[in-house]
């Protein structure tokens, strides 16, 4: 069986790219060209599929942006279509539960939407990640540092061990947690000495990186703090969007941005 | 303004109940009488609230058990018929994210579905509750010490302060994240100790105790522990399925379950 990290790890050589584009689709913001029909989300979606496939490793859609409008048949249409390119999909939901809620949000998110990988709270502790990680094949990627100002309240909480609380989830996840393989950490770009503190913890484990692009994440610090093991960097804001003001052509401006971001990673990997 | 938590007040004194009844609807659990239609999950609601509003103070679904079957509708319904009844309603979502999508969440949960209160997952910080709590007229219950077995990998780790993780986010809750005094705590019914370490942290605040019920949690010494301010118990599977094996009057067996659970925290009570 080839599990989620060993796919997403075998599309990134393929294509040469460790890029991950996030499909946050905002109505207010949609270009217009596909704005103000009842399909525009998913319109906007696959506009942008189309634009990266050949550039981006994976896709992730956050699930707020479709819940909120009711718009759960584009998410499950637009994760289809990201399917039919044959690229693995990453559902950012950041759920936490006890264990019988939890083996019904997987339930929803690895079953009714089919995601090959998905996001997830440790907060509540090992009980509330394991129905997800029944799910051999698909990626469970834990909440370790997040790119956001309030990340510190918590997560930068030192311990009477000296460890910080994210240095513990990230010694959690990489041992007793990761009984069967499939566990990465998200970590922010916007966080790079702490990047490079649990890439020492976790060794070669996964590490999603949102906050490139729109929230300011230096994408060279991000790439030399997490050598040693397998990276996607995720851009949202900064990829979907680059065609605003430009509505006729959106699309080809969203995969300049996606290209740009692409070998802004790799011209570290090849300078390395 | 009324806000959400002197709203419930009025509601249980008025009522003489300080229980709430989770809507946790498994398909596979439905009574043979609602089970199989399309609109089997929102008839059996319907039946469970019908058997039980005057006996609740408020009702809490769970949102992954609808999501999980694509339900979204019969959640709409659930909601919209137990303010028909002009109840307050609690959707349990325990969501966590960045600012930009937390707005998201708080439309889908407070604009789309209405709901006047809701559950939240501290570990992102402040600016990640920020979004909803500018809502202030709803209430917000954050995770501060969950009922599950799990609930200790993070929550229990104790700081360099001396302090439990647990017991710093009461301290953040009952302070300085409080700006608009509409933040609630979430502790399990399974840890009475640590109900009563955080009612002297926080004071008066209303604690939402899962947890009694199908859970375990003692009533008793869950209502001893946290006597001095607003209190919500909440049972899903005790009440709603009490009537499994009874098909025909199973709504009976759930009015019997709620007039017990409640008369159950009132003994404690009535003997105080």
């Amino acid at each position: 069986m080839t599990n989620f990290f060993q796919r997403l790890a075998q599309e990134q050589r393929q294509k040469g790219s460790l890029l991950c584009v996030g499909l946050d689709p905002d109505p207010k913001r949609l270009p217009a060209a596909v704005r103000g029909s009842a399909q525009a989300i998913f319109e906007f979606n696959k506009a942008v599929i189309d634009a990266t496939a050949d550039v981006a490793c994976t896709f992730k859609p956050q699930i707020a942006y479709y819940g909120a409008i009711g718009a759960e048949r584009e998410l499950e249409l637009t994760i289809d279509y990201i399917k039919s390119k044959d690229l693995p999909v990453i559902l950012d939901a950041k759920r936490s539960d006890i264990g019988s809620t939890a083996e019904r949000y997987a339930e929803e998110l690895f079953d009714r939407y089919g995601a090959d990988a998905i996001t997830l709270n440790p907060y509540m502790g090992f009980d509330s990640i394991e129905p997800y990680l029944a799910y051999e094949d698909r990626g469970c990627f834990l909440l370790c540092r997040t790119s956001n100002p309030g990340g510190a309240d918590l997560q930068n909480l030192r311990l009477e061990t000296g460890e910080q609380v994210y240095e513990h989830v990230a010694q959690l996840a990489a041992t007793q947690w990761n009984e069967s393989g499939n566990i990465g950490l998200v970590v922010g770009a916007t966080r790079p000495a702490e990047i490079a503190t649990i890439r020492q913890i976790v060794g070669p484990m996964t590490l999603l990186v949102p906050g490139i692009g729109a929230q300011g994440g230096d994408v060279q610090a991000t790439m030399a703090a997490g050598q040693g093991g397998g990276m996607v960097l995720n851009s949202s804001r900064g990829v979907i969007y680059a065609g605003e003001g430009a509505d006729g052509d959106f699309a080809e401006a969203v995969r300049n941005a996606a290209i740009a971001t692409r070998d802004e990673i790799n011209h570290f990997i090849d300078a390395a």
